[in-house]
Formats: structure tokens, sequence, C-alpha cells
């Protein structure tokens, strides 16, 4: 029996928590905020109508799920601690000196940073490694570690056994990977709305109608290898390097980030997405979720083969 | 009974001619490369396999297939031309000279070009519409629409009687949505590889474990919504709206796009992919796209609805 402490009950850490206790953990929840208790109770109905739908065997019995009054008594006895407070360096240094006085020697302490790199995080003495996971937490099997080689090493092994993909970074980096070329993507799209180019839905069809869907399976690279046809990726770089100097973008300016892009932008959303209250979208995000990564379950591609790996180790009922 | 011109016969217009046959379209292809209908034939023989495994209902009697030895007898009595050669501009204008010259007064005449706007194409008096599609045209819904209304009004109704989907633009812009987004990606990508980070095949991981599984069903900024929880896409937005202004991407810079930089992805990608032949991976990537939109037809979802309005508008068998 494993334990685990959420330090900060957002939607981020209401997901790891669901993760963890779906999969067995005990889970200590540390969060200020009055309203954590409610908020983690929405996030882990949702895992629990979705997640076990992934398997056609049994998951382990649900864990215990304390909520603790402060944050030392919440890690006391902790396997690993995952730290998911707002994204304000001074937070995290603060919440990681507390957690460091009160964590076993052993336990794996994981930052659910977006931007920060360890050396940052780390600048005052704590001993976390990144461990960056993506929403909805208890879905999506991508984890991001970056630090300290040995204890991504253990974190990897434990990410597994909970049905996720950890990607170890070799290299620390502002935004690790996935957020970088998230930015790239959210950067350009600013610019498409605030020139009047697109709406905010036209851009989601953009996306979901075309590369959406070559990027659930296969990523960026493999997919253009294919587009080379026979000739393979180096016919592709030849075909279309050139385009990198072209005035495609206006990724070499950063767009003015006022309160007429913020209104534009939420207008829009709310035309395209407000007849939807949010619980509903997230079951509907869900109910997708699962179906494809139920469909790519039968080749063992991608996400499929790392639910097909997590269902093989479960016991058969 | 309608028929549709290819001109040119790459990955892309053997896309084209696949979609128009399969939905019962006759198809005439020019190509003057005298390995065309092989390379067309490699393209059909995935689409046959794939495209119908899409349905429950029977797709129409495939229409007939000719090639032709010069461009004017494949353009005429067409409904649809479709010019699909290489991305160089002065070729384009050639190719739609010769297509002017010999289609029918009606026929929409559409480009596959992922860059250059209808103003360009049209500067020496054709009358074409930007028609562009995704690879493998015919799987992927998306063709963006550019151009004159009353046309990509007549187009959009022949692509959704094909089941796809047409996003038409507003304004015109080099590159169009799509490929603005894509080059965003593939930019940051370049850096990523060249400045050592990740791999090739981290980078897929990175996009198919995350990401890329919710922009298969809803895209950017609907997902984005959901993330700022109740409170929104405002609240989004207010948390994440900042970061715009940090050190996260290397946009601001374009990299070298030298013979080193080719090499290494060149190699990276054989490293990943070089254990499987394109038409494995052709296979593959075809397999896992129709078990995706299998599952998003069940619950109508993005490219899901798509298939679920062409299924329900063919006969019942």
């Amino acid at each position: 029996m494993s334990r685990a402490a959420i330090i900060g009950g957002g939607v981020i850490g209401g997901g790891w928590a669901a993760r963890f206790l779906l999969n067995g953990w005990d889970v200590a929840v540390f969060d200020p905020d009055p309203e954590a208790a409610r908020k983690i109770g929405a996030v882990l109905d949702n895992a629990r109508r979705a997640l076990p739908a992934l398997y056609d065997r049994a998951l382990p019995s649900e864990g215990g799920l304390s909520y603790c009054p402060d944050l030392a008594e919440a890690v006391a006895g902790a396997d690993w601690v995952q730290e998911s407070v707002p994204e304000r360096l001074e937070l995290k240094h603060r919440v990681l000196a507390q957690i460091m006085a009160a964590a076993p020697e052993g336990a794996i302490i994981g930052s659910s940073t977006s931007g920060f790199k360890p050396s940052q995080l780390n600048a005052e003495g704590a001993r976390a490694i990144v461990a960056h996971p993506f929403n909805p937490v208890y879905l999506l099997p991508l984890v991001e570690l970056v630090g300290a080689p040995e204890v991504c090493a253990r974190a990897a092994d434990t990410l597994r056994a909970l049905g996720m993909f950890p990607l170890t970074l070799r290299k620390e980096i502002d935004a690790h990977i996935a957020d970088r070329l998230l930015e790239a993507v959210w950067r350009e799209s600013l610019w498409l709305v605030r020139d009047g180019i697109a709406t905010t839905e036209e851009i989601d069809e953009a996306i979901r109608m075309g590369f959406g869907l070559r990027w659930a399976q296969m990523g960026l690279f493999e997919t253009y290898r294919i587009a080379g046809g026979e000739a393979g990726m180096r016919h592709f770089l030849d075909q279309f390097g050139p385009a990198l100097q072209w005035p495609w973008t206006r990724l070499t300016d950063v767009p003015d980030y006022d309160d007429a892009l913020v209104a534009l932008i939420a207008g829009q959303s709310d035309a395209q997405s407000g007849h939807m209250g949010i619980r509903d979208l997230e079951r509907l995000r869900d109910d997708n979720l699962v179906a494809i990564l139920r469909a790519l379950k039968q080749s063992g591609s991608g996400a499929g083969g790392v639910v097909a790996a997590h269902e093989a180790a479960l016991p058969e009922s």
C-alpha cells in the first residue's frame, strides 16, 4: 500500500489525486481553499466515470482519501508528494520548503509546474523533480520528468504502474517540451483571432478535422515521414524546409495581450461553447478520450499501447 | 454522374482521386510522371482498404479512372478540376492557364496549394479557389476553401457530399489557417532538435501521449475553456496570458535550415521509424485513423460527426 500527498487541489492536483486513488493508493490532500473538497470531488466523479472504462479488467480497490488541515500532516509518511500550487516561483519555494521539512527522506517530490526548471524550483535547497502532467490527468498518459536522473528513474517506474507514460528530458528547459509546442500554437492562434482571420471555433475545427487526428496517434515527425512518400523524411525536408524562411507566421512578433484581445477571445469562446456547462464539456471530452484510447488499444499504437500494458498488469478478474 | 480532373498525381493528387472515385465520381488524371499510375495505384489501394471501413453502409460503386496523356483531355467535361502540382508559383500559373483554356465554363477549379493565396494563384487571369486538403485526403475531412464566395459555397456543397468538412476562410492569408499552426509547431520542434533538448521520437511522444489526444476531438480553445475550470475561458486567459511575454519559445528566431540540421532530423527519424517501410506506416496510420473516426462517430464529436452525417446520406443496403 502506497501513499501520495497532493499539495494544491485544483484541476491538476485533483487529477493527480484521482490517478493515485483509482490505482489503489491512499491519498492525503492539503489545500487551504475551503472549496477544495468540493472541487476535488467533482474531478473524482469524472475520473471514476472515465478511467475504469479504459480497461476490460478491474482496477484495484480505491485507496483512502483524506483532507488534511495542514501540509505537514498530509506529507507525513508519503511515498510521493505532488505539488500543484499556482505558477509563482516564490510560492513554489515556500511550499517546497515546507514539504522538505515534513516529507520522509526517500519520498519523491514532484512539481506539476508547466514552466519552471528544477534548478529554479530547487534554488533554495529543495530536491524536487518536475513531474508535469496533462489535463485530464486521470486519462492522458503523458508526464514530463525533469531533474535528478535516479529520482526520475524511480518516478518513471511508479508512473508506469499508474498507467502513465513518463517522458524524461535529458536537459532542463523553460516549459519543458509539450508546452513549448502548445505555446507556439497558442501564440499563432492569438494572431489569427486578433487579425480577424479566424474565430476560436474555426481554429478548433481546423485542428480537429485535420492534423489533430494525425497527432493523436503518430505525432509530427512520423506523420511527415509518411508525407514525404516513398522518398521519406529527407524528401519531405527538401520540399518543405525552405518554407521556414517564408512569411507564413507572425511568430517573430509577440501579440499585445490586452483587454480587447481577452474580450474578443472570451466572447468567441462563449459563442462557440457557452451552450454547454463546464461539467458537460468535461464529460464530452472524457467520453471522446476514452473512445479514442480504447480504439488505439486495439492497434497498440501510442497511448493505446500504454493502456494495453497497464491492463495486462492488472489481475484477471 | 460527376467527373473530376486530377492535375498532378502525387500523394495529395492521388488522395483526391481516391476521395472522388470511392464516392462514385469518374476521375481523369493528368501527370507527366511515367510512374504516376503506379503511385496513384498505391494510394488507391490504401484508400480502398480504409475509407469503406468508416461506414456501416456501402459507398456508391466506384467511378471510372482514366489516365490522360494531355491536360486538356483530362479537363474536358470536368465538374471539378483539382490542381496538385509542386508548390512553385510560376508552375501553378502555367498549369492554371492550361486548365482555364480547356475546362468547362462552370467547373470548379481548386488548388491544393498549402501556401499561396487566391490573389497570387489568379494573378494571370485564372479563376481558381484554394481547396487545401490534408494527408491522407481519403480519410481526413478538412478542406480549407479560400476565394470567390459563390464558388466556395458550391465547392462546400460538393465536399460535404464527399464526406469532407469544408472550412471557408473569410480572408485570404499566406498558408491559410492549419498550416500556420503546423508551421509554428514545426519551427519550435526544429529548435528543440537542434538544441539537443529532444529527439524526433521524443517530440512525437510528447504530442501523441498528451495534447494530440485532446486535439483529435476538441481543438485548442474549447480544451482550454475546460482547463479554466468553473471560471471558464476568462480565468484561463488571466492565468496563462502573461506567459506570452516569457522566454518560453525560440519562435522569434528562425533556425538556420542547413545540411547539419537536415542530417540530424533525417537520422533521428530513421532511428525512430526506419524499421517500418512507408507502406507499413501508411497502413498503421490509416488503421488508427479509421479506429479513431469510428470511435468519434459514436459521440458525433468533431470529425466523427462528419462521418456520421455522410453515412446517413448513403442509401441503406
